[in-house]
């Protein structure tokens, strides 16, 4: 944990982003470790978290981290929990929770009351006019694939 | 939407992942189209959304998007849908929805279920021996920043 947190104070003392750091471990050894850099990438994907399982999958050349654990330096947001959750990466450790950072400004509650109708800031549509097409391509896919998911 | 399911389809074809494509559209123009390159990458956050988002904050050198649009195959899983809110956009037009793409056995409902407890598959745990110290990390920040979030 204490090298998230050196990963977070980095990124912030170098204004790449929000305070927040992340690693990636496997069998006890470090894989990667990252820090927040939407601010120097310009990439609002560009969390620490995402970026720690990007590297970590680089370097062990594989999309299932089912043999790492993460450590963060806050409680992930939405976006970081499901990309842990795709990597099917188990257990997650962090150092401070989601109110803890939603004091500071980073309220992703509103994520989360999106999704469940309470705010309109976004709108989703589903367009008709290519729904069968969308369909067919769907039930290709089904016929062709082992039906992992990613 | 033609030319996501476009993507979808040659990404599909190409094995390179799911059967998923997205555009970022700024004022009628294409800005970027993707589609899942998770296996061709080896990389879990590699999914149409964020690949497409990633593109277009690099094409137009920031992370703020609110003045596009996205078009996406199928509608977003959590990971994208809370990227598409980092990214600010703020219209998502789908061709596929959640309940098409859980058919085929691409199940967010999971992650969903996971979020409200009701699953147990992956573990969070808050670390508190360095809790004062993330603590104290989120407040200098609070004091340094002007609490934008991404």
């Amino acid at each position: 944990m204490q090298i998230a947190i050196d990963e977070a104070r980095y990124g912030m003392k170098h204004n790449h982003g929000g305070p927040f750091g992340a690693i990636v471990v496997k069998d006890g050894n470090i894989i990667s470790r990252t820090h927040n850099n939407v601010l120097r990438t310009n990439d609002p994907t560009a969390h620490a978290e995402i970026l720690a399982i990007r590297e970590a999958s680089a370097i062990l050349g594989k999309f299932d981290l089912s043999d790492c654990e993460i450590y963060t330096s806050s409680e992930p947001c939405p976006m970081c929990l499901a990309a842990i959750y795709w990597a099917r990466i188990k257990t997650v450790y962090y150092g401070s929770d989601k109110d803890d950072v939603a004091a500071i400004g980073f309220d992703d509650s509103l994520f989360y009351r999106h999704i469940q109708g309470e705010t309109h800031d976004m709108t989703l549509k589903l367009i008709n006019t290519e729904r069968e097409e969308c369909l067919k391509l769907l039930r290709e896919w089904s016929e062709k694939s082992d039906k992992q998911m990613y």
